[in-house]
């Protein structure tokens, strides 16, 4: 099999760790495989050259931040490199450019536009394991070093994997795949052995931290089969594949929680046309984005109320434009509530599944939780609750939809 | 003018130092200068590098080591282009690859083959002040990085400085220019306001650690005025410049000490044509640098000594060369002496004066110092003497030849 295998910050993060990942290289690798690696920056290096930035400057240029923070990953490529070398196998490291992974111009939060992944191939023609310095491209018009933002070295690997076909894109992190529930809040939650991008796609969102929705997204759009496990054990791991026969089956695959959000609502607004346009536009310019949307019809039936949700590193802004409007639309206020949570089901088989929104109402019911939005796609549902009550939501719907390992 | 500036690590290993360096930097440019800036990595950072690269591997593949090494002055160089854009001037940070430093493939102590610095020309064009990471350059055959070795960001700085056909190259380091002797020894030592490249190439490869002797034979090569400079003061420093017809009337400008030698004597060889030659090609090959070399013939007239010196960094490996030769010739035995220190007078005006040699044996007779080895060039005369004279020997050749400040 031909491997792409990503080891993330944690994984790299020491000497030892470093040495560890090699081991684990070459192991592979006598089992007959050809193996390719991405990795990201040691654990808390990034974090270092992000406060020197900033102890230089309040605002430095983002093609600076670039250049900086590039050279992270660059120095665990050539040590680990080194580390597989010194086990007795050929390895060769490779910075972003020299892969050909060529972005757009969008500096910190760059898009992969192509990877020619050539001395890749080069590399493996010639019996080494190429060690990619991960979350780190080129733009081929500027030729300035850019990276690809939260999650990178994912995407990197991902569309490694894809350019040179391979069987299996591994992604080794701290947790041992993707799981039912959150383990730290049920207890008898179970790991999943498969799941298919969309599901993936929809818990990613949610906040399952294991993978970005952006690498799922390009899994899912050259059929890369992704595997999540741990470096630190043998696990199997959680396999992210296309959607089969057999996933129907299954009504929910997890349930997800995120209390990263925040509620705005503005009240008291006339119920005419354009309005969500005008709250809504200036707030996409500032790319902000938004989550759920609800409108609700006020008692009077003439002026409505507007709620939404956006992430909590955005409430300030998100508020003040919010207050702005509010006040050009002559509206009662605004009521702010971050207090919340958003707890969802995720399946691939409430398609062809009825009653997964009654089962999750009632659930919630029963526990005396109050439900303050709704929001729904073709695989998942989510509720909006007090936060106070996560923990209970969660637990209590992963026993309605019987999730529990046997 | 258009000014190349160097800042070596000591120069910028605190943000604190970086923000210095910025000031100067932008200070230089409201002096209505063009300015193009060449960094180092950050004093320790280096070592730090090669520390995680030891302790991982006791042989690290050359080619690794430049990809882990490079790294460090990336760091630097994009931390001070921020600095300097945060006192409002605008700047750009380039990698050695993206200024078209082109070397050879020696991997740790590539050669420059050729500069096409463009971009930084399109750069200043713009009004940017770019920011360099020395110390690397890119194999275009390959399209490996490569670092260039001690020294290198110097050479770096001198190379760009050539390419762009800059008016100047400032180094700057943390001493305030070339001295007539070591001022820890010689009190009263004077700083040179101007030498020649010459007389720096002599200093540099007797010990003098200002500049290394491969940047002074690139400034010579493409004239390029070089000055010797302190970042941590604002004193005029030591201009490095092509002869003038001053520097003649000066006969002897400076006395250098090199302990770092370490003399190897082969006894008792047969003095016959092709001895030398089979004790050197060995060493040679082995990439040691002979310094001295001197052949006595033994009493009996048939029977030659042979003493050399070489860096004590290649003691090890050039003794063990020289017992397998010394073995093979049936030689008396090889003798190591390596508590002995290279005294040197140099000055272009010893080309036109007569009487150095005779003053400085006499010099050194006077103070009862005995001379083991003499060695001469158009422009230098060194002696090897017993280590423990090294500094009287230095003060007595400082007064000898009336180098004092008034």
């Amino acid at each position: 099999m031909l491997i792409v295998q990503k080891y993330g910050g944690t994984s790299v993060g020491t000497i030892e760790r470093m040495k560890a990942v090699a081991g684990r290289v070459v192991q592979c690798r006598k089992e007959n495989n050809d193996v390719v690696l991405v990795v990201s920056a040691m654990a808390g290096e990034t974090d270092k050259l992000i406060s020197l930035a900033g102890s230089i400057s309040d605002s430095p240029a983002d093609r600076e931040m670039d250049m900086l923070l590039s050279s992270g990953e660059r120095v665990t490529a050539s040590l680990v490199a080194m580390a597989i070398d010194a086990l007795g196998c050929k390895a060769m490291s490779f910075s972003g450019r020299q892969v050909g992974i060529i972005t757009d111009t969008a500096h910190t939060k760059a898009k992969i536009e192509m990877v020619t992944a050539e001395k890749v191939k080069k590399a493996l023609a010639g019996g080494y394991i190429p060690v990619i310095a991960g979350f780190q491209g080129i733009n081929r018009e500027t030729d300035d070093v850019t990276t690809l933002g939260r999650g990178g070295s994912d995407l990197t690997a991902v569309a490694v994997a894809a350019a040179i076909k391979a069987d299996l894109c591994e992604i080794y992190t701290d947790v041992d795949g993707v799981y039912t529930a959150d383990p730290n809040i049920v207890k008898n939650a179970r790991k999943l052995l498969k799941i298919s991008y969309d599901e993936m796609l929809e818990l990613a969102s949610l906040g399952a931290k294991v993978l970005q929705a952006r690498s799922v997204e390009f899994a899912k759009k050259y059929e890369v089969p992704v595997v999540v496990r741990s470096s630190f054990n043998f696990e199997p791991g959680t396999l992210v594949i296309k959607e089969d026969k057999d996933m129907e089956n299954v009504v929910v695959s997890g349930v997800a929680h995120d209390k990263n959000q925040v509620k705005i609502t503005i009240q008291g607004v006339p119920d005419t046309p354009g309005i969500a346009a005008r709250l809504f536009k200036p707030i996409a310019a500032n790319g902000i984005v938004v989550d759920m949307i609800v409108q609700n019809v006020s008692t009077d039936g003439k002026l409505a109320d507007i709620s939404f949700t956006v992430p909590k590193t955005d409430e300030k802004l998100a508020i003040s434009i919010t207050k702005e409007v509010a006040d050009s639309l002559g509206s009662k206020g605004v009521v702010v509530n971050d207090d919340i949570a958003k707890i969802s089901v995720v399946g691939v088989g409430m398609r062809t599944h009825s009653g997964v929104a009654a089962k999750m109402f009632q659930t919630l019911w029963d526990s005396n939780i109050n439900i303050m939005m709704i929001s729904t796609s073709e695989i998942k549902l989510s509720c909006v609750i007090d936060a106070k009550y996560t923990e209970l939501a969660v637990r209590e719907l992963h026993k309605a939809f019987e999730l529990a390992a046997c």
